[in-house]
Formats: C-alpha cells, structure tokens, sequence
C-alpha cells in the first residue's frame, strides 16, 4: 500500500475508535459488540480467550461493573494489508470523576467488511505495577 | 495470498517459533534478542513498551531472573500479508521441574528481513487468575 492508502486506513481506524470511546461512554453495551466481527475475539488478562459476539458483551459487561464509564484510546500504528490492519496503540479507563482504573497498551487486527472497519482480534495489558507488587 | 502460501508461512513462523523456544531453553539471551528486529517492541504486562534490542534483553533477562527455563510456544493461528505475518498463540513459561509458573495468550506481528522472519510486535498476557484476586 502507498503512503496515501496508509494514511486513509489509518484514519478510518481512527474514526472507528471514536466509535468505540462513544460507545463505552454511553454505556451501550451492544453498540460496542457490534464495531467487532461475528468471529471476533477478546483476548483479556488473566482469563481465556473470549471468542464471538456473546462473549465479548459479558467481557464488557465485567469491565462496567468494574466502574469504567470512559475508555481513551490513543493510536500509535496503524499498518494497513488489503482488508486487513494492525493498530498498536494505547488506552486509559476511567471511572466516575475521570479516575484513571488503569492504562495500558493494546494490539488490535481489523477486519474490513462490508466498508466497515471491526476489532477482530483485541489483546491488551496495563501498563501499571501488578496488584501487590 | 493463496492457501498453499498461507500454509508456507505458518510453517516458517512456527519453525522460527522452534528457534525461540530453544534460545530460551539455552538461557541464550543474545540468541533470543536477535530474533526480533531491530527496532522490535515487546508490549510486557505491567510495564512499558520496550522498544529495540537492548531494552528487549533486560526484558528477557528479567523473565529469566524469574526462573523460567523453558517456554512452550503453540500457534493458534497465521495470516500472512506480503512480508508481514500476524500470528495468535498460547504460551507456556516453566521452571526448574517442569512447574508452569504462567500461561497466557499473545499476538505477534513478524516481519520478513532478508529471507528470516523476524518478531517485529510481541504483546501478551497471562490466562491465570490476578495475583491476589
């Protein structure tokens, strides 16, 4: 892809993370399952791989009932291939009063269907110290 | 790319995979370091992003200082795009007698650099429970 292209998916990727901080912001739990693939797959600390829409929504739902009203994603890579991307970047969660629960680091694989940019495979860890250490 | 060169590049990842699994096994930290590109990035939890060899061997030379002595490595899956693979996996970390101190999940982006696949992004994260959770 020349530079133009990159460029052009980067900034879908972009347009599709503000989708996604809305969605965390309103609370709308199936809004935010839908911007992943039907296939798509969460991939959380310290549990398994979460695989398909059913249950992405109740990895979500464990993270609202953790306090998180508002998630900041900042991307740092964007590479595009075809229908394909690969975005590293950076997130923040915060709860009422904009307290910051964690931040860390994420890679997501996009999928380009129907025009439609979807998180399909999603794996993240904090970048804070571990509990107890 | 075509099913048959799909296969091929799974196949080399998990044959570079082998290589990984032996450096680790050697306590060959250089060896390890040298499978990553040059300004590769391990994406640790509880950390920051480390960006290049050298802060890539205090990485591996802090999981060393943890015991590990071995690493199991099995690809869930490989999407070749050109000279960049993205792959998902489980890993395994052990000590002395073979006791799991970790297992988790990872997604690594691997580039191809004069015929080698290299680790270009390497993020991860443990399936077992949060100490102290």
């Amino acid at each position: 892809m020349g530079e133009k292209k990159q460029k052009k998916v980067r900034a879908a990727i972009e347009a599709a993370n503000e989708e996604f901080m809305d969605a965390v912001g309103r609370g709308d739990l199936p809004g935010l399952v839908a911007l992943y693939t039907e296939d798509g797959q969460v991939l959380p600390p310290n549990a398994e791989i979460m695989s398909g829409h059913e249950a992405i929504g109740t990895f979500w739902q464990a993270i609202a009932a953790m306090g998180v009203k508002r998630a900041v994603l900042e991307t740092l890579e964007v590479e595009g291939h075809g229908d394909t991307a690969i975005e590293v970047g950076a997130y923040a969660l915060s709860g009422e009063g904009d307290q910051v629960l964690d931040r860390g680091k994420y890679i997501v694989i996009w999928k380009q269907q129907d025009g439609e940019w979807k998180l399909h495979r999603d794996i993240f860890n904090s970048s804070l110290p571990a509990p107890g250490s």
